[in-house]
């Protein structure tokens, strides 16, 4: 089984993904990257998108990217994710990438970018940090 | 008008928080707590709650204890989360807690918690920690 | 050798530890506890305690309440690392407590506060947390 | 006063980066590096280089980028930083790098690399994250 298809395999379990609606575009080794349309269900009282999608698109792609790593029949988990809100979240559509920064045997470290497509532009919204533990 | 029915207005514009079924139990100044159902849309592919869950209502209660320190009409953007994942989410129901650790004028450095009840037993599953901004 | 014998054996080796001029004074299992005198060399330009100082101690009293954690012959290191600067550091002595939140077979998650003595009060100017790989 | 002898006048009352021997080796505007040999005194028990100095040259690199996108009189502190150790500091010398990622009127968001040199190789060893307050 390619890394292509071990990857989609483990994709239909993620729900909460569904839920919001972000799906993954592009899956390389150690590089995974998604989209999603900004629905009203994305936003906060401000109207930009809501801080909790940011936080959730970037564990997805950091926890892909980084299962691209990881030898079965090991998984990941993320020990811990930060993020820096560099620029309001205001568009039709964001795309979110992850990659392995470094790998290892126990650990790898992961970082994500997310960017908003807002009138033929695309700006850099926030950009993220993890530890993944391999189990 | 006080400041429980301040933020309950401000709760209204939170569609992100409704679609995912948090709802914000307790308002103090100073201390935001809230509670969801963990339901099927809730999982990822390991069957635990989906971290972007556990990120989600923490960037909520902290976000929103923040704005408890803060006097109309400024408002508050998250500037940076950092969260850590200490035990697997498997349970019935999540309970969070933010609260603001240290207020200033320009800042607010806050701090969540996040419970899983499970068979009867209440356990920390994630502890995160913000800054916040006053615009 | 007990717990405390064995922590110091290795705080011998913390030459930049001494270089700074900090010291353990308590050391529990789960808790760590150091102070040092804040000396010209201690300073940034705007005559307050220069962050470094805050990070170091941070990692130290982190590093060894999860090394109290952590059967023989198991070393532990630092995988990252986080510190909010709450207030600035002005004052003549600081203690720097650090405990571990959880602690797992691969990992621990501690936390650190850092507080500063001015004028014959304490005040807390720094909390951390970290994820300390067993290795 | 041109932005490398505005930036040199605030390095000479860095008191503990000179202390453990840092030295700031190029300025431009968003930018900054320095580095250091790496002496016996900036070790810990594992004989690696120990992590009080890699966050601390860190957090030197990524307020002086920040300075150098700062109008006088405005000065910058540090809100938070996270650093995540990628590999041991085994070498001679460290080089670090600091950027200002995103600047803004009221925060700078920054990032770090630090890097190890040892038998003619160099390797990156950390990377980091900071919020940087505008006073």
């Amino acid at each position: 089984m390619n890394l292509e298809t071990r990857i989609r395999e483990k994709l239909k379990g993620q729900r909460f993904m569904h839920h919001i609606g972000f799906e993954i575009t592009k899956i390389e080794e150690g590089r995974v990257e998604g989209e999603m349309p900004l629905h009203e269900h994305t936003k906060q009282q401000l109207d930009f998108l809501h801080g909790g999608v940011t936080l959730t698109v970037s564990d997805i792609v950091m926890g892909f990217a980084a299962l691209t790593k990881t030898p079965e029949p090991h998984k990941v988990v993320t020990a811990e994710l930060k993020l820096s809100f560099l620029n309001p979240g205001i568009g039709d559509r964001i795309r979110a990438v992850g990659i392995t920064l470094k790998s290892g045997s126990k650990l790898h470290f992961c970082e994500a970018e997310v960017y908003v497509y807002h009138q033929g532009k695309e700006t850099l919204i926030a950009k993220s940090s993890s530890t993944m533990a391999i189990i």
